[in-house]
């Protein structure tokens, strides 16, 4: 049973993003009315949320294992949205997001992973990484500012490095957020039109839209080449949000489960004390 | 002439310290009175130790290049006295020294390169490690709380990690200062009977003395498993305190030499400019 509905998401040895469905639903509702079978979706996810934060609970409790959960996507892929939906219901203690935007001064002057090995889990936490270490050999690659040479160096560089982490102790999850060059459109559209959404919208943004099929090449390589059982990727349909959140929510849920997790034992002392 | 000198002290590709002489006196002085070939050692390790400064400047000003240099030896095997000695010129802007304490609670709630990582050079920047990430396969493996498999996979690690480093535009130098069992028994000695060297003195190195073989063996692994053409090591008769500076200011000098540092280009304005 366990890692059952993680493995229908998982990327496969030869992947291509193009011809991967971004609609797909992959969670069928027996109600045939749209809006209810979103509703469902939704009344699914929260109860996973709930067990995901009731594990992560024990996780910090514990205080031995550690979880990195990676969101990779477009622009509008729903990387907060997912944070929201899956994360929401976290006790903040031992549980944070680190979103990386463009690199500043000081960590341009150090090594790409430099300012993301700062910010992997400790013992006891869950991290996610809203945007990550892919952004340096997508975007990067896309607008050519590396060269296929270190491109390649740098996809070394990152296997070696999730592998240190992971036999160091880190269990890692890696999402890719897939939505189509339409469903993009709309959404940022949307952050064009809605005032409540406008401070969303980047002009940079639509440069990236520009390369879209790059993009879905570079992804579809950088995937390919950093996908491992130490660190897997999943690919998640994400055209419909309650959709995307739910598959998250199962494979994230699953994950805890199979760690086995555990309070500490109590310690026998406690019986002991009498509290006046 | 580059890197003349430091050929003489590369690790051999086979190495065994116990064999390997930690009296013997590479440079040898013109003149036989043993004070003042001390002395003679004295004023040439300085006179590198000017230069190293100068190229300090220059990587400084030009902030491209970082230089990582990594002391490592038995305790009383004179890393301070290095520092002091050779780095002792330098310009505390964009160069310092790390030195690696036991870890604390923080450090070990994360993988063992974490707290090593977040030290290394920004480009401009001259570090030097006080011990290093390679306490972690030494200290760790002499005393049995680490296995034999868990060492080789952080042996990997760290080559792995260097090998990261130096592709992302670090240099790197290894340095181990090789004293011997005798020479550790005075100097440990002095730090006992002299009043102003009983701060340095630590009970714990005696159990490592215990182990003198054992880290003599672990050393001579470490060194030969993590031996490259990027980060190689250079092992340091160390039983004389003044051919050590000057062996490793010769190094140090014969690299930063081989780097070709120069200052970033003057700005063509600069000559418009009138001060007033």
């Amino acid at each position: 049973m366990i890692n059952h509905i993680a493995e229908k998401f998982r990327a496969p040895a030869h992947l291509q993003l193009k011809d991967s469905d971004a609609s797909l639903r992959v969670f069928i509702s027996q109600n045939e009315n749209k809006a209810e079978a979103k509703a469902a979706d939704k009344l699914s996810t929260l109860a996973l949320a709930e067990k995901i934060s009731d594990y992560q609970n024990i996780l910090y409790g514990q205080k031995q294992h550690k979880l990195l959960i990676i969101l990779q996507g477009m622009d509008t892929s729903g990387k907060d949205g997912t944070i929201r939906g899956v994360f929401g219901q976290i006790n903040p203690l031992g549980a944070h997001t680190v979103a990386f935007a463009a690199p500043n001064t000081l960590e341009l002057a150090h090594d790409y992973l430099w300012r993301v090995h700062q910010k992997v889990p400790a013992k006891g936490e869950l991290v996610i990484f809203n945007r990550s270490h892919y952004e340096d050999v997508l975007i990067t690659q896309v607008r050519g500012w590396i060269d296929q040479a270190e491109c390649e160096r740098r996809l070394a560089h990152i296997r070696d490095f999730e592998r240190i982490l992971s036999e160091t102790g880190t269990v890692i999850l890696k999402f890719f957020l897939h939505i189509s060059k339409d469903e993009q459109k709309q959404r940022l559209e949307e952050r064009l039109s809605d005032p409540d959404k406008n401070w969303k919208f980047d002009p940079s943004d639509l440069i990236d839209r520009q390369h879209w099929d790059e993009f879905q090449t570079a992804y579809s390589e950088v995937m390919m080449a950093t996908d491992s059982q130490h660190a897997p990727w999943y690919i998640i349909p994400a055209n419909s949000k309650t959709q995307r959140n739910l598959a998250i929510a199962h494979i994230v849920a699953e994950k805890l489960e199979s760690m086995k997790l555990a309070y500490p034992p109590a310690n026998p002392e406690l019986s002991k004390i009498k509290v006046l």
